[in-house]
This record gives structure tokens, C-alpha cells and sequence, in this order.
């Protein structure tokens, strides 16, 4: 194994600080106030730059962070050397772990016994309560940054095991808008273009999901003038898409249309074994959801007669029939997994995690006032984040006028006409 | 007074009737069920074809429809002549009447006792409440199309004087979505152009408030050339529109640059005295809100010299400096009060009111166990309509296997991970 | 015949010229210099307001201007009748003429024995030749503005009757790129939009040619969240169509796609009777080209088992399987013809006129150093009404240094690199 | 030095060659044909796989090839060690040579006495001319891809030292609109993405130059939602960008509000000394252009207190007032010199070098008709090569019937109207 290059992970740090003024400005504020003394915070999620930038804001402000990462491929070894240099943050990561070893990373980390969870995917939410199904056992809350996430922790409320407070930052506008219409829409395109040197222009591009994700990429693709086919499953996001210009149509259609195809429903073999037998020769398949799920491998494996690395996190199965099909890293999230991926760009981390941070110490503050559950993050604190955000680009807004507020409060007739 | 042209209305019945597949179904549905028999339903809103399709449909469905004009200048005298050949259906409006003369209408129309309420605006609502404070008086309830209605029923909850239920329909994605984005945004362009005949292309357009209106306006301007300027006064919404690429300032700085200024935004004063002092000579001003408030017409007739009509339905205002300044419509809805002016696209209108009369027959239904209050449309009457949508479009999508349903309410790591 | 509102017609003046800004300076330059003095001018074009501020402006630089219509529906009676008022303008002209009536008055222009001719799809050029197929017979040369005359012209030039220079003031990217791209995009759309109150989002347009008009028209379509299927039949403009990310196929193959269909290939029978056979219930078709020609109405008339005017402008033919399909301003140029139309914005025709004015001034002063035949229009006179109209629009660029003029000149390696 | 990975470059080339469709279809004609017998053939480029492509098929089109690289950075070891491998090719390159190796490589080339030359930036053709100012020497012709070496030519012709015919096949629709606008467009946004992981969405990205490749990257800037400033120095071209919706000023006001600026105008200095005073701490500038001299790094560097490798291919130098400016790929290429950059998407130059290919093809067959200077690619030729990437994308064009030719040949009026 190669030397971890500690100063390249510096080096990494320093670029994402630059260019991360939200998380400069809290740390900053909470150095002062301290919100997370005495406080063991376990942190899940890809670990390269940006997310080494919270982590040290999250120690700044008083945090014990024990961090993991959320997925075998996407944490940066000289990122994580660089964020161990530092005091109050342990980690328990490595990049290329098996499925296995990860879990028992998890597992480690959940042994720290952390007072909150920063959770990506509730992958640690989801042991802590597989561990403690009747109790919070110390828990004060945790905040989650994905719509998986978001679902699984419902998931627990419906089966009653979910015994403390959780803020469902994913569902935030300062989130959904930005890092996963921006943030997943670009990094997934441009890793795309990177790791096959194809070309958008002209192709006929198949996104499955029209969510925040789905309609990033699609907007996207087309920006960059790719024919647009989106898949979809409910049909209010399915007409929006078709107002919006795109074709639509169910994959079972679309699969022997698309040059590429683009996961992002969150669900599982949303590309599988009917779909692969449709698709031209020489598709793409990429994967931008959480989980390396939505493409089903397995299937595909299957029906390969060979399969090969054609280029760097590109492997080509061959069929039976000579079709080739390719697939991109894995099937893994195609914005961190690919062997150039960068994941998100810094500023929407910037944006997200400072969401997350903001939401955090909120919880934190009003922990013996809010019940066990998911809860929508305040209007406020929301609201703040994006008060900050405007303010480091320079941007200035409206404020209402006394009138226009009294008026945005009335009803009567004689009060709403001139 | 001109004799009103019957034939012409029923021509433009028949046109709309063509281009409104969902009443079709709806109206063969409804037909049978008769969900509105001995029911007096009060319609109030914009009476032209759309809205006619609308009423026909409610009639057809077993109501007693009694119908007024939202606004003096948006109901088309041919359109009603045309439907009050039609059983079952009581009109109460005359285009061009005064704002006092409205009033009076509206109260003749809560002369009927209707039992169910059609509002835009929440403009029959808000008498209705006025006269029975204290009490439902035999209402069933209300169902609301517009952001500016729904803000109102809102205020009554707030001083407790609404003692019925409401279903906020503007605030179904199947409304919003598509009325707001795509309605508004293409029928104020189109007028916009028809009135003034100049280009957008190369223009600064001015888009006051980036609500659904406002993102379809900002996009449609954008997707014909224009250079586009937001103001907002929420922060949130501000750094979207930053995201999607526009420019966002503060109306003080913004009106010196526009070439073109378009409100949406539900509130008053948008534009006003100290904003007019800043603008270009010729600018053009027009307003896509609910209430002609948004343009403060008082500030630019006092700071006026001269004015006169300088196209159909553009008024130029010459301020004591010389610079023109061009009033549309008289600040009324740009889509609407225009001479020209065609309201919504017809499948736009086709999809809102299907939505409406949806959520009726569904408050109909569940009558008796709803509370007083404002609640959203039920998810499934909001799929329905947009299944039917896609019906007629001939579009088809996906659904969830039995494994995807299971997986989508699974938490557990060992039933996420393949 | 109503009578005519002269008054209507010096407002629309008026205001056409407030939004011509290159005239307005133009006029004071030629004003004072006068280059066509003793001169007899013909114009040919669609005489509305931003036509006869051309034609004004001709008669302020000292030309005799005798006008008429290029179009039967296309010109303006109060416009023509406020010029009328002004001295050194003679107009044969009238809204609404019979085709023979229109040749019979172009006849009469002729007679005028005009030294100079700004023509429109080369009307008057082509007579002037026919009568004097073998010397110019007193012409100086001409200027044309469309593509369709351009084509024309060159064909004169093939069969050797072109005895005077003619300027293809079609073909300067100060004319293609403004008038065509967004001139007839915006307008297009816009009074198909107003004709037919349909919306743009989601719908099937298939645009018959990808020159400079199919393509603002196709880019614009999108713009307005429309699904656009181009048609070709150059496979440069075809590929070009399709790496824009358009739909590309044969007329036979999209006419059943269309919801609506727009010509702009500048030839006929683009759309025809196999065409129309395949066509959705509800097509609308709708013409951007010079001629009525390019969808062949006759053949649709012969298929009809019954036609009405269905709306304002837009004639419904009924089928004989019961089809019905929508003819938009019988056929004729959709943004001129249809009964609400205003034609290009004035912006774009500022912009045209100006370039035609130039490049009319330019032959004159060269006329004894130019060859008969089509010409391109100077580099340096394009570039100055580019000048000019930046100069209006306050718009800065910046300037070659002196070292980087020498390296646009130089070749050897030494002199290149740095 | 690190070991060439052989079996790399031969995986690059299946995967190029896989994505060549119109390499492959000529590659079966003319290795029938062998229009390239007893011919020695020198090819300049950036020698990585696509390339490879090309000049294989040169290869089997029976010529003698000898390659070299355009640029110091852009070539790639692997590939040219798997091309090495193949008979008839001799290649005489090395990835990261310095400028005077660089210099002697190409008298190398030369050294073999080609016949013939496909060029880039017209480097190997200068050195020829120099070499030779006054006979072609054995030279058949030169075929020019890029626009800096048809500006190139044309200085030679103007100075009277070109004594053979030369294709501007960079001219070609074929060409400029593919390469420039998608491909330059494409893979300059993609690695400046890739090498900064910052967003585009929101970012102010200034292009300098509107031509084809400004064009391309400022409307594809704009499709992820950028805000794009565009810089000119020709008036029409200013005035499209206007046009377009983007903003247009002086690079000296525009220098104040960049948060990226990209070159593309194929001049020097264009970003200089009085501009980066201006620029705000964090911009990044990128070159799109042929030749590192757009940005003038010797200014940077002079007024750099300090300079350091920031991330991989991004060097950033902090001026005196503390303000950092990112340097990319030291101002080379931006699509190809950056460390993990591919170039330009295999479509877009099977597209490219298949133009090349049948532009020489035909200058060889008709050399005894071609006078020396520069000549536009037959329309012919270019046809062709659109008509064979129709056929592979199984793309459908319709064809004019006989009545349609006639009428574009015709111009009586009495042969127009129908």
C-alpha cells in the first residue's frame, strides 16, 4: 500500500476552507459560545475535503468527533491523515474497505457512545437503533443530510423504535435546492464526461427519478443540449417533468433509447436484468443515489459472457449478443466512487453542512423541549443559514415595509383593496 | 354598449371544451354520480372559456352553479352570454364593471346560500366570513386556487372566524406546478409581447418575487433571451434564484437597470414612488400578481405630467423630467386585463379547475369529518387528477415492484444492503 | 369599410419610434447630408409602424419614397395613412387586397421609375427585371432583406438578367442573427400563443427548417419548455439541429408527433397532403415563411369535408375520419397576418432598416465601382450599425492592443510564441 | 521516469475507436481505395487516443505517417507507445517535453520530407514555409483544423510564401460547430469542474471571445446555470452575445466580477497585468485557446509574492494585497494539459479528424486544380462527412422533391406564387 500523503491532504483542506465562507463564519461564532462541550459527536459521511472542513468547525465548537465514512469507496485517505493531525477528532476510516469492514468500523464508532449523530444515509442512526430499540440510551438527536436517510428514519417512527428527537436537514430548501440540484447535478455530469471523455451534446440522456436529484441532472444534461428522457414512478413528478419539456416514459421504454443512464430514485434495481436486455450497444451506466443498489449488478454480471476495465472505474460487460454495456464505478455514487471524483463542489457543502451544523446545535439547545420523531428543521435556523450564505456572496434582498407586512397579514376586503 | 356576440362565446366554449380532455373525463364521471345534486355552488373567478368549461362541468355534475367575475376587467361578456344559454347556471358579472358595482355582484351572488364555495382570491369567502362571523351558515366549505387566497383563508384561521373547512388547492404541485410555472409565465410574456410588440431578447426583465409565478417568469424570460433581475424578500428563495443564475438585488437597486418589470409577488407597493424616480425612460411595467397592488398606480399618476394612451392597453406616464414610464393593463393581471388578452393556456386551466372540482367532490365526501380550517388537497385526489392527465396524454410511467415497495419502508442495514 | 384612424396610425409611429434608436441617429446623419437627393426610392414591405419610420427616414435623407405592401394582409391602413400625411411619401397600398390587386400595384410603383429599390423578397426587383430583362433601365441597385429574395436574386444572376448591383443585406450577421433569430422567434411564438391560447410546456413543436429563423425558433420553443422535433433537408443543418439536442426526422415521420407544426424553409409544400393524413386531432400549423406556400392549403381544403373560422385567425378543417386540424392565418406569415399581430418587435427592425439604410447609402456613394450581381454588404458598414446600436444600448468592448493587432498578423513560430 | 503503460494506450484506442463510427466507415473504404499509397503524411496534434484513431486510419489508408505532438502537455505516453506498435506509423513525441525540445521534434518531422500535412495551429506548416519560402519543395497541401492556423495561412499567403493549396477545414460547419461549440465547450467546463471541484451554478464565469468556442462555453456555462459576462473586440459578434442574454463589457470592468475567466479568442495578453489588479481573491482563470500566451502568466508571476501548487494542475499565486488568483494547467489548453484532462469527447473528433481525412483525400485528388492559398473544404466533402454521421446515429433528413428544386431555382413571380 502506498504512503498516505499527509501534506496533499492538507493542502486539500486548505482549498475547501477557501472556499467554504459559511463554515468560516460559524466557526467563528461557535469557538466562541462552545455549544458541543462535553459533547461525543459521531460523524458519517464521505470523508474527503469538505466534509474534513465540518468536521473541524464540529471540534472548534467544543465536539468530541469520532467520524466514519458512509461508503466503501468515497473517503480520501490524505484527507482523513490530515483531519487526525488535529486535536479532539478521532477517525475510523480507511478508503477501499470491504462492506464487511465497514460495518465494524461503524460499529467502533458507535462504541465512543456519541451524544449526537451528524448521519448520512442513517447508517449509523440505524445501528444505534438496531443496538438501543427501547431507548435513546444517551442519544440527545441526530441530524440527516439524504432523502434515503429521511425515509429510513420514517421508517423507524412507523415500527416505534425511534426514541429521540431527529432533524430532517435533507428536506430543508437550503439543502434539496442546492446540494442536490446543484451539487449532484454537476459533480455527477462532470465525473460522467471524465471517466468515458464522451459527450453530452446530441445523446439521449435517461435520468430515473425526477426528484431534487433527477430534475438537477436532467435540467443539466440538457443544459449541456443532451435529449432528455426521464422515468419516473409518481405521476405528479412525471407530468412536471413532461411540462418541463422532457420525454417521458417507463424504463422498460426508455432502456433501448439511452446512450446514458443516470439512477437517482433512491430505490432499489431500478436498472435490472429486462432493462439490460433493451439497452444500444456501448451504454453508460451511472449511479447517483446513496446506495450501490439502483443499478442491479448482479444482474448484469450474470449476463455477461466477459467483463473487463475498459478505462479507469469504467468496466465494460460484454453480452452474448456482443452488445457492451458500462458501467461506472461500480455502481457506486458516480460523483465520489469514480477513481477522479472530487464529489460535491465546496461551496454546496459549504451550504449543507453548515445547515447541518445550525441544525445541530439548535437541537442541541432545545433538546428537552422536542419529542422523539423527525422533525422539520426551523424555519429559522434555515432561514439564518441562508441570511449568512447571501451575506458572503454580497447579495442584498427586500425587506417588507410595515404596510406590505400588515397587508400580508388581512383578509377583509376593505383592508386587501387599495 | 356593443351587442354581445353569443356565437363568438359558444365558438370560443367549444374551443376550450376541445382543449380540456380532463373535464371531458371528469364530465362523464361527475355526469353519472351527480356528486353536487341539491347543492348551490358559488363560482367565482376570471369568466372566460376555461372558466366556462369549468362551470358547464359543475353543472353537468348535478350543482346549481351561480357564477361572478374575480376582477373588473377579465370576464369576457360573450363567454357568459354563451353559458347562460345553459340549464342549471346563473351568472352575475359584465366586463368593465366598477369596483363598487363588483362588490355589489358578489354580495348578490351570496344572496343564493350556496353550500359551496369556488373562490380565486378568496374573494367570496372573505364576504361570506364578514357576514356570518360566528358560524358556517350552511357552508360546506371552500376550495381556494390562488397563493394570495390561501394567505387570506390563513389570516380568518388566525382570528378565528373560519367555521368551515378549505381545501388549499393552489398549493397541490398539480396547481402550482403547472398554473403558476407554466400558465402565468407564458401568458404574461405572450401579452407582455403582444402589448408592447418590443423584444426580449438582450432585455433586462425585472422579476419581482421568485414564488411559482415568479420562477416561470424568470425561467420563460431567461429561455427567450432576456437578462434577468430578481427581487425577493425571503432569503431562501433569494439564494435559489442566485443558484439558478440570475441576478438578485433589492428593488432600490434593480429599477434603475430594467427594461421590463413584472410583478408576482401577492403583496402591495412593490413598485412605488422612490422606485419609479429611478427608472429608464420607456420603461415597461406590468403586473402578474392576483390585485392590481402591486404596481402603486397613485405614485406614478402624481408624479406624473402628462399621460395617455400611448398603445391599447399601454397608458404612458411623463414624469417632469421627461422620462416615459409604461403602465400595462392598469396594473391589473398583465395575462388577463390586457385588450388582447387570453388568460391561461387552456390545458393549463384544464388541469387547475380539474384539480378544484376534485377537491370539491372529495369535500363534498368526507363532509363530516373534516374540521373547520385550511387543509391540503388529500395526496390521492392530487394523483388522481395527474393520472388522468397522463392519461390523455398517452404517457406512461413506472411502478414499484414488490421488492422496490418493500424497500422503500425497510431501515435496517441488513434490508438495504443487497 | 370602416374609416381609417389616422390618429391610431401617428401613435403607433410615435411609439415605434421611441424603440428605434439607430434611426433616430440616422436620421440626424442623413439629414444633414442628403444622399438621396433627386432619388426615387421604392419600398417594398409590410408597411406597419416600424416600416414607416423607415420610410420616414428615407424621406428625411432626401429620397422621393414611393411605398407598397409585400404582403396582401400584412400592411397597416392607419399606419399608411399617417405617413400619407408626411411629404416626399407616396404610398400605393391597402390592408387586405387581392393578390391581383397587389401585383397591379406593384405594377404602379414600378411606374414611378424608381432609381433605387429596398426590397422584400425581391417583389419589385423581380418585376423590374422581368420588364427589362436587358439593362437597368435607369436603376441604381437594390437591397434586399430576405432570405427567400436573396435566393431570388441569385437565380436573376444564374439566367444573366441582372444588370445593376444588388446588396444581400439578408445575409450580414447584423440582419440573420437579430431579425430572423429572435425577430421572427419571439413574434412567431407570440401570436401563435395569442391565436390559439395554447400553451408552449410540455407540447410537440416541430419546427420545418434549421436556417437562422428555424433555429430561433426551435431554441426559443425550448426556451418555453417545448418538446421540438426539427426537420431538414441540408445534413449539415440536420447534424447541427441534433447535436443541439433537437429531435431531428423527416416531415413524414414528425407529422404525427406534432401538436404544432411551423415552416420556415423558404420553399413550398413542406407540408402536404401525405403529411396532413398522419396528423394528430388538434394540430395546429402555423407559416413563418415569406410566401403562403409552404403549407399547402390547397390540398388541405381538398381533404376537408367542412372548414369554419374556429377562432380570431385560425381556421378549423374537419376530416373526413373526423380529425380537425388548425390552419393559423390561412397560411401566411403568422407573425404579420394573424388578425392580432404586430410583427417583428421594433428593436430587431430598427436593426434591419438600419443595415438596409447603410448599405443603400454605401451602393449609392459606390455605385460606379461595383459590377452588376449580388453582392455581400460591406464589412465595415455591418460593423458600424453594430457601433451604432451598442452605442445605444450603452454597451461596451474592448479594443486589440497595438502588440495584439501585430500577432493577428504574424505566422512564424518566433513571432507567435510568446 | 515512470515505465510507458502499453496495454493503457491500447485500451484508450478499443475505447476510442469504439466511439468513432465515421473512423470506422473510412477505414473500410479507403483501405480499399488507398488514397494515401507512397505517400509520407505528417500529423501535428495532441497525440492521445482519439488521435490515435485517426492516424491509424491514415495508416490503413495507405500512407507513411509521422506524428508529433502540437503542445508540450497534451500528448499522451501509452497511446503513443501503443501506436508504435503498428506498422507505417512513426511517432516523434514525448508528454511534457520543454518548448526548444519541443521545437526540435518538429524539424524532426520535417526531416522525413513529407508529401503531405495535417496540421494544428498550422506549427509543422510555418516551420515548412520557413524552411521552403519559395517552392512547396514535394509538399501536396496542408488540411488546418484549428482557427488560429487558418489565421495563420492567411498571413503566409498575404506575404506571399505559400506555394501550395491548404484547406481551412477548421472553416467547415462540419468543424466549428461540432469541435468548438460542443467539444471545446464541453471538456474545457468539465476539467475546470474537475481540477477546481467548485460549482458553476450562481458563479460569475467571464468568457473572453464570442466565436464558436466562446460560444459553446458560454452557453454551456449557462445551461449549469452560471451567470456569464462575455468580452469582444468585434462589434457584431458583441452584439449576438447581447442578444443572447449575456452580459457584455470591456474585460476591464468585467475582470472586477469574475469568479472564472476562460480565454478563447486565439490572441495574446488577453488577460494581463491592469486586469488582475482588478480580479477579486479566489478567481481562477482557465485558457480554451490553442497557445498559452492568452493569459499572460509572465505578468502574474511578476507581481506574485508567492506562487504554490495548490491542488493537482492548479497553481496559485497570492499577490501583495493578499488576494489569490488560480492559475489552470499554467494557462495551457484547459481540455487537455490539466492533469487528468481527455481532450475533446470521441464524437466530436471522429467528427473532426473524419473531416480532415476526406478534406485530404480530396486535395490529393485534385492537386493538379488547386492554386496555392488557402481554400474552403468543398461543400461536397463536407456534405459527405455529414451524411455518413447521419447514417451512424440512424438519423432521418428529408430530401427536396422535384417541385421543391425547382422552386428554389426559380424567381419570376408568376413561377413563385403558387
Amino acid at each position: 500500500m502506498a504512503a498516505v500523503d499527509v501534506d496533499s491532504g492538507r493542502r486539500k483542506l486548505d482549498w475547501a476552507r477557501a472556499h467554504m465562507p459559511i463554515h468560516a463564519r460559524l466557526r467563528q461564532r461557535f469557538g466562541e459560545t462552545q455549544p458541543f462541550a462535553d459533547t461525543v459527536v459521531a460523524v458519517c459521511s464521505h470523508v474527503e475535503a469538505k466534509t474534513g472542513v465540518f468536521i473541524e468547525t464540529l471540534a472548534a465548537a467544543g465536539a468530541e468527533v469520532v467520524f466514519t465514512g458512509s461508503e466503501p469507496m468515497s473517503s480520501q485517505d490524505d484527507v482523513m491523515a490530515a483531519l487526525a493531525e488535529q486535536s479532539g477528532i478521532t477517525g475510523h476510516m480507511r478508503h477501499g474497505v470491504s462492506d464487511d469492514e465497514l460495518a465494524r468500523l461503524h460499529e467502533t464508532v458507535l462504541d465512543h457512545s456519541p451524544n449526537f449523530i451528524l448521519d448520512d444515509a442513517a447508517e449509523l442512526t440505524a445501528r444505534w437503533v438496531a443496538r438501543h430499540p427501547n431507548a435513546a440510551a444517551g442519544l440527545v438527536g441526530t441530524c440527516e443530510q439524504t432523502t434515503t436517510g429521511v425515509q429510513r428514519l420514517q421508517a423507524m417512527v412507523g415500527q416505534g423504535v425511534l426514541h429521540f428527537p431527529a432533524y430532517a436537514v435533507n428536506d430543508t430548501p437550503m439543502k434539496h435546492y442546492f446540494d442536490n440540484v446543484h451539487g449532484t447535478g454537476e459533480s455527477t455530469l462532470t465525473n460522467l464526461c471524465q471517466a468515458t471523455n464522451l459527450l453530452l451534446a446530441g445523446q439521449r440522456v435517461v435520468i430515473a427519478g425526477f426528484g431534487y436529484c433527477g430534475r438537477g441532472l436532467a435540467e443539466k444534461a440538457r443544459g449541456w443540449n443532451a435529449r432528455v428522457i426521464v422515468t419516473e414512478v409518481d405521476p405528479r413528478r412525471a407530468l412536471e417533468a413532461h411540462m418541463a419539456g422532457f420525454d417521458v416514459m417507463p424504463m422498460s421504454e426508455a432502456a433501448r433509447w439511452g446512450d446514458f443512464f443516470i439512477t437517482a430514485t433512491g430505490n432499489r434495481d431500478v436498472l435490472r436484468d429486462g432493462h439490460f436486455r433493451q439497452m444500444k450497444d456501448g451504454a453508460v451506466l451511472a449511479n447517483a443515489g446513496h446506495f450501490n443498489i439502483e443499478i442491479n449488478a448482479d444482474d448484469l454480471a450474470g449476463m455477461a459472457e466477459t467483463r473487463r476495465e475498459v478505462r479507469d472505474g469504467v468496466e465494460e460487460f460484454t453480452l452474448n449478443d456482443g452488445r457492451r454495456l458500462n458501467l461506472l464505478a461500480e455502481g457506486r455514487l458516480a460523483n465520489l466512487a469514480a477513481p477522479t471524483a472530487m464529489g460535491h463542489p465546496a461551496e454546496v457543502m459549504d451550504q449543507t453542512f453548515g445547515t447541518q451544523l445550525m441544525a445541530a446545535v439548535d437541537l442541541m439547545e432545545r433538546r428537552n423541549d422536542l419529542n422523539a420523531g423527525v422533525h422539520p428543521v426551523p424555519d429559522a435556523v434555515d432561514r439564518e443559514v441562508a441570511e449568512i450564505k447571501l451575506a458572503t456572496l454580497e447579495v442584498g434582498i427586500d425587506e417588507l415595509t410595515e404596510t406590505q407586512q400588515r397587508f400580508a397579514e388581512a383578509w377583509r376586503t376593505e383592508d386587501i383593496k387599495a
